[in-house]
């Protein structure tokens, strides 16, 4: 397999392995493990879904305890362990209690995460498993993060791994290492996604939680794929402070940033059935939170997407879903334009003065013809601006969903 | 064709026609006149997107002024008239015009409705062309109502018609026929569609709205195809009281739920690329309110959606739905059940206690195998509770949507 960096490495450490634990079968990678040598400072983002899965209530729990001393994160594919009632969180608690028996940590020095099929409780036999051979492959190299990666995929088609260093003005960098894993049941704050940041950086708690916090607010919390919410969305990030103090927290928090966004990117690239990459830019809201409305309802539009799908310049929708947004948006002041590729684009005016512009209808259904387009939507009423990531909604989108468990 | 009505009849009073005027071509039916010898009372409910088509716009205004005196109803399919500016609305009153002069009354005694295509302007050829041919045709006769149905579908595959007769203790009936079309960007509040109920009962303007407000509060406003809402939504209840005082309202008022809730249905069940009729019935909310909220978000899940379609029983995606929704829901207090056709049903627990049941999965894979399923959840929080009418989401609906201009 190939990861999605070129230059690839590890972080100093840290220990990670992917291996098959038998849950997904055929010899597929399906469980992932990662570890630090030395106690990490831990912050996590997690779903607002009220169906919590376990692993989100045993990790919320822990974190909220403390933030420090952690030493591993483990990840199994197959079964979310979502809705499984008491059952389900004594099954979350023992597999940290089986990874921190072969790290040799104490069990609340684990974290988990589990995605998957709702409403089956975790087979434990295999978890058991996944963990001994897990613990047997860890290993500090690229591959072996690259490995980790392609273990925690569902209906991922790739998987989603990006390094970062940061240099530090006295020498030496600031190594950040970052998976995720997506496709579906993607909708802002947040995603089914699960992603694990590992830097050795120094950070206390609370500079950990406000970082991760503002990175996935600019990133995992941007990305739609269908709008629904997952009920085990979570992003952790550990740091071990090997690395020594970064000196500057504005070098990590861009990192951070440039991680999440690029591994966030990568989700809605490989959203189920995605055939095109589409970013819908709203400004001239009245604020902020209404241009994120605003763009979210744009996104997460079935008509809209349906026509992005099939290359149809149907900007129409994209004003409808606008105008069903909940904000007060008013036609008059509106201009929608639509341009193709991700640089060099040029613009096109489709909407003005709440009318259609006599724009050139073969320009429209090229620019549609991209894989990747810019939608942006100028509201006229004030300075608040969102921008938002997504991808169209195809048959292999319907495909893939109508027989997920089978 | 043939009507969704065993015995059709025409109301008293009312002549309506079904023409092709070439909107759509191939000599297909695309524009309906229905006319009222004597001037009728007439109340209107329309979308609440901000983007509102020009016909909708011009329909607000006139029955904003007054609610008495009108004579007439056109639709045409293909363009919705929709975003399209000054020019949009002098096109839908020169619409209006046109029928007047036809019809022998003013201008503001006739309102207008249009569907199909946003951002593009009335072809106002055909539309005059297709008021002409209307207006000749018009007649009195149940098959004349049918054509009116059958010419305003776009996407739909079968046109929408119900009759209905309340008889009065005092001998002689009250005549109540409806139109409807949906097909797609069907929401609740209200659903892209046009309907148009004309009775010869005898009805106040505030009777009227009231009848109407509430029928479509119990019928349209209940159903999703895929949670987009239109430009252009529109219900108008024409009453022209050639049959005197209907003596009890309530008699209409069940008629009127009946036929709309009726009609709403048929739309569901011919949703684009539907394949499934879904019910989703929430109670135990803590008001009625949160109750629909609740069964929307279910209701318009791609992922509960895909699954219906594929028959997948993965009722977690249910669960996880009514976790998003916004709603303070508890899942150890939910109960959760599906079941299989529209009579006589069986429902099977599939949730209860945060987690699964010990169901039988073949029995869950063949009420996933109807046609018409029944989705019940309790939430354990109160009284609240609400009905939502659904479909599926197919691959005919990406194809449908994907490719709709062309």
């Amino acid at each position: 397999m190939t990861s999605n960096n070129q230059s690839v490495q590890g972080v100093p450490g840290f220990k990670v392995a992917g291996v098959s634990a038998g849950l997904k079968g055929d010899g597929k990678l399906d469980f992932a493990l990662i570890v630090s040598d030395t106690p990490c400072v831990a912050a996590g983002v997690f779903t607002i879904n009220r169906m919590k899965a376990a692993p989100v209530i045993v990790d919320q729990e822990r974190l909220a305890k403390k933030q420090t001393g952690y030493r591993a994160v483990a990840i199994n594919t197959k079964c979310a362990n979502a809705c499984t009632g008491e059952q389900g969180i004594a099954n979350a608690v023992q597999m940290a209690r089986w990874v921190a028996e072969r790290v040799g940590c104490a069990e609340d020095e684990v974290l988990v995460m589990s995605t998957g099929v709702i409403g089956t409780h975790l087979p434990m036999d295999k978890i058991k498993h996944g963990i001994s051979l897990a613990a047997d492959a860890l290993s500090d190299s690229a591959d072996a993060w690259a490995k980790a990666a392609e273990a925690i995929m569902t209906t991922d088609t790739r998987p989603k791994f990006k390094a970062a260093h940061v240099a530090r003005a006295e020498g030496g960098s600031i190594a950040l290492n970052g998976i995720a894993k997506g496709a579906g049941m993607i909708a802002p704050n947040m995603a089914t996604m699960l992603g694990v940041l590992a830097t050795n950086a120094a950070l206390t708690p609370s500079s950990a939680s406000a970082l991760l916090k503002a990175s996935a607010d600019v990133s995992f919390n941007r990305i739609v794929v269908d709008g629904d919410m997952s009920t085990n969305d979570t992003v952790l990030l550990l740091a071990n402070g090997t690395g020594g103090d970064s000196g500057d927290d504005a070098l990590l928090r861009d990192a951070l940033n440039a991680t999440s966004t690029e591994l966030a990117k990568m989700i809605v690239r490989d959203g189920e059935g995605a055939t095109k990459f589409i970013t819908i830019q709203v400004f001239g809201a009245q604020d902020n939170e209404q241009a994120k409305q605003i763009a979210n309802t744009i996104a997460t539009s079935p008509l809209v997407k349906t026509a992005f799908y099939g290359g149809d310049a149907n900007w129409g929708r994209i004003i409808a879903a606008a105008g069903r947004s909940g904000v007060a948006v008013d036609p008059k002041l509106m201009k929608l334009w639509v341009a193709g590729g991700e640089i060099n684009r040029t613009d096109l005016l489709l909407f003005d003065n709440a009318m259609p512009t006599t724009y050139d209808e073969k320009q429209a259904t090229a620019i549609m013809a991209e894989s990747s387009i810019h939608v942006t939507l100028d509201c006229g009423q004030g300075k608040g601006s969102a921008i938002v990531w997504t991808c169209d909604l195809s048959h292999e989108y319907v495909s893939v969903n109508g027989h997920y468990r089978s």
